[in-house]
């Protein structure tokens, strides 16, 4: 078996370990293998959750001291050069004498980057890349939001076939059949938030919860996220969400998503009314469109998108339509923005 | 051969010949084939438009007095018992001594129908429903439009993902692209008619004509037909078009369909402008839509669709979607109204 055969099959194994972290945090999933001259395993690792050692500090801890010297580390993520609650791997690994790292993906993070520079830099032989495609999918929540400083936001509305997502009347049940109904619903299950106005609250007191057909709690349960002024009542389904719901005001959106990053919530789950859907729209906010279109016609002014700040057809939206199928009825468009977003909210 | 054999060769043959009449107009294209009694063919006709003889009488007349006497009758459109420009044909049928009419499809019409059961009342061998199937399709818009006495209308409008028609300003240049573009002019040199109202004619001066990708003019013309009270510039474009337009002040829009139908228009195409189109669905004369969505978002107020009278979500208008596709960057959607149109005008 040749050296890189035993580096992929080691990060495939990395990757396993890397999976045994919690799938939501602050802090990306990774694992680590430590190799011995002769391609042997000498100790493994992965990361718990913020706070806890990072997956070459877990690996290394199995050996004892001088027990990694001369040895080669293989990781998931580019070792992190950042003091957090941790010290940087890249010190570690350095401290520990190893000769070679190995790594997948390259950390996007502006404060945590740099570490294979430093190893580099020391005399560690490194080579990164391997099995970047699977770690790439693996981290991709992960890598999206560091690369960005602020969760992936996924835009949900449902409407008629002419944009309107209630009658004149503010009627509204059943536009969207159940197969859509249900597809959102486990869209939501995946997602590590989901976003309402108070607006939506008031009008039609949601639960928020991700359910199946029969009414029962998926697995993943999104932390409900109320942005909004106006008080809502003490009786609101939302109060009993198996998460505690978070509360803004919602004037700075950037600042919401920005706090909700530092919470460790990576994909964000809009789907709390126009108002709402066309503030994330107009400030540049929405990652992903997800558009339930059902076989009907209401007319009238109960638009499923109001004002998003397009003037003149030189500042459409232009989208890239990256799904369409029918569920049931209805139609689902899945969209990301075609241009990069004008106004995209950094937080660091 | 069995003598049903002898039918649907001698019906296939028919239809043949009714391909030969005129694709528009106030009657339908129809063949008429007379067999002997070994069925050989004695004769055939066809018609070739209104004022002019129908298929049967067309037949017989190519056999000299009593050279019918006994033979057998094979029409694509069950005889027409009515006197309008021309004679029934029952009435010639019997005439001619024809001892078997073998039909396609039943005349919808509610005056013109009867045929049948008048030769099978004066001793006619009546068969129905020989390639009904062939002959249907073939008539399909002629049959359309004699059942509800009006002609088929399709109703086309193309908006950006959230409704929009244009942007805020009012600018709506390249929302969809040059496939839906294309897509749009084949289907308009398909119908008969296309309707505008005279706010698109004072916004936008369209041309109105079926053109190919580098302009050129495709080889059907729809007649176009202006609706409203404003007056419209001598030198709209409209009014240089290949066919003549034709204008109503559109405050009844049975009353238009129903002067179209009696010119023979059998298909007309609505694709004037938000409320022309909105009026059309209103009353309930929308039998096809075809929407074609931009994947693009605009905001504002420009809709592609206005109010259509409904009020609460037991109003909506239900759509079945008959095709959903992909046209270069775009969708085209094709629906139909779920149930009957509560509104339908009927003009016989």
């Amino acid at each position: 078996m040749t050296q890189d055969a035993d580096y992929e099959r080691s990060m495939r194994r990395a990757l396993d370990l890397a999976g045994n972290g919690p799938a939501t945090g602050v802090n990306p999933r990774v694992g680590c293998i430590i190799l011995g001259a002769d391609g042997e395993t000498l100790a493994e690792g992965w990361h718990r959750g913020a706070g806890t050692p990072h997956a070459e500090v877990d690996a290394l801890s199995k050996l004892p001291a001088g027990g990694a010297r001369g040895a080669t580390a293989v990781v998931t993520l580019e070792p992190c050069n950042h003091t957090g609650r941790t010290s940087p791997c890249s010190v570690a690994l350095l401290d520990a004498g190893i000769s070679r790292v190995v790594y997948a993906v390259a950390d996007p993070g502006e404060r945590s980057s740099g570490g294979a520079e430093r190893l580099r830099a020391a005399g560690v032989a490194i080579q990164g890349g391997v099995l970047a495609e699977e770690a790439t999918a693996f981290l991709a929540d992960w890598l999206f939001a560091a690369g960005l400083g602020r969760p992936f936001v996924t835009v949900k509305w449902a409407s008629s076939l002419d944009g309107r997502a209630a009658a004149a009347d503010g009627s509204s049940q059943w536009i969207t059949g159940p197969e859509a109904r249900q597809d959102v619903h486990r869209r939501r299950a995946q997602a590590d938030a989901i976003v309402v106005g108070t607006g939506t609250v008031l009008a039609d007191d949601p639960a928020l919860t991700a359910r199946d057909a029969d009414g029962g709690l998926l697995p993943g349960q999104p932390i409900p996220v109320v942005l909004g002024t106006r008080p809502i009542p003490a009786g609101s389904a939302v109060l009993s969400h198996p998460q505690a719901p978070l509360f803004f005001d919602g004037s700075d959106l950037g600042a919401v998503l920005g706090d909700l990053h530092e919470r460790g919530i990576r994909r964000v789950f809009v789907e709390g009314g126009p108002t709402l859907a066309s503030a994330f729209v107009a400030a540049g906010l929405a990652d992903e469109y997800l558009i339930y279109l059902a076989p009907t016609l209401l007319g009238g002014g109960r638009l499923a998108l109001n004002d998003i700040g397009v003037q003149g057809i030189a500042e459409q939206r232009r989208l890239a339509i990256t799904h369409l199928d029918r569920l049931g009825d209805d139609i689902l468009v899945i969209a990301r923005p075609l241009e990069r977003n004008d106004h995209v909210h950094r937080n660091h």
